[in-house]
């Protein structure tokens, strides 16, 4: 592929997921920052990129913008093969889609940024209250997940020997988790899971704190 | 394939939007109700099942339990091809899940009855204040939506002139706004969408009132 420009945001966690789903496939790009506590996502300039305002978005080398991390990784897996971010085989598929999305869909969105401001300037939620909310869904969705976790195919990974698409969106919800002090001792599944993926390049070239408009 | 059984509730958009996939597909069900105001996606018996207590689930003949409403649409997509639900084409693939996600994952989970429970429960959220709460998030996404389906492809739906998982989407999220007070008045692409997947029989299969155990 030509070259990609990815508009992101250093603490994103659906950047991080990104930015990993990139460094696996051997892919590079420039980096555009938009700093979200500042409002630099909505405007007009990025809104022109990505209606919704929202990061990532990755721009292709004929200017075509994709958005969405889950839609922008399955895109990449589709046109770059190797390594494979899913399976094969379709129940296999599924059932990794199905655990990218409980961390994607049940988690991350309920407690994104403009969420938990809302929470403050409408409810008058505190830092305390915010970070309960953060806790409770995590825990809704990482106790049951421990439990499909445990059933899966032998390997140190979601889906057996090789890391993919769910352990991109685990490994990037447990770096997020550590800034509103979620406890994982509950979660030794998913721990392990994060601790085979942190040894890796890919993941940790992903990682915030590696990135150009880290603070 | 074989004998499907689906775990739903008729007024769950995620369920309707997998409804409407099943249909499209021709595939045959058997229903399973759980009546997610009396609480029974928390019962042993389902949670079994599916440990997130979410509905929809979806299981196949040999006991393989799917989970997640758009792994299990991607699913049904792969194994039985016709008719196609996504393009064959990987940026128009990408187009189709970035609006699917748009709605999956920036509305849907943020309005969902678990979390506007939360908010009556945790910060005393009145009905007003639950259905401000849901218009918002709507508006957040169907706002810039009305900008990038303005640029779709020629054609009635989402990627031009055959439906697919966007609409499934849209159609599934227009149905519950309508239990809020939403406005439609500022989406109107979004509006000829739904007007467009409404005269179909299998948009009309999916649809909360039409299920056994609608109220």
């Amino acid at each position: 592929m030509g070259p990609l420009t990815l508009h992101s945001y250093f603490r994103s966690s659906t950047s991080t997921r990104l930015r990993i789903a990139l460094a696996m496939k051997g892919l590079d790009y420039t980096t555009v920052a938009h700093h979200l506590r500042k409002g630099e996502q909505r405007e007009a300039a990025y809104l022109a990129v990505n209606p919704q305002g929202l990061v990532p978005s990755l721009v292709l080398d004929d200017g075509t913008v994709l958005t969405q991390s889950l839609a922008i990784i399955e895109y990449l897996d589709e046109v770059q093969p190797e390594p494979p971010l899913l399976p094969a085989e379709p129940v296999a598929r599924a059932r990794v889609r199905a655990i990218a999305q409980a961390v994607a869909l049940d988690i991350h969105p309920i407690n994104n940024l403009r969420v938990l401001d809302y929470l403050r300037a409408t409810f008058g939620a505190d830092d305390e209250a915010v970070a309960a909310w953060f806790r409770h869904w995590v825990a809704q969705t990482f106790g049951p997940l421990e439990t499909m976790l445990s059933s899966r195919p032998t390997g140190e990974f979601a889906a057996g020997s090789t890391p993919g698409l769910a352990d991109i969106c685990l490994y990037a919800q447990v770096l997020n988790n550590a800034r509103f002090g979620v406890d994982m001792s509950p979660f030794p599944v998913i721990g392990r899971i994060f601790a085979a993926c942190d040894v890796l390049p890919a993941f940790r070239a992903g990682r915030p704190d590696r990135q150009p408009d880290a603070e």
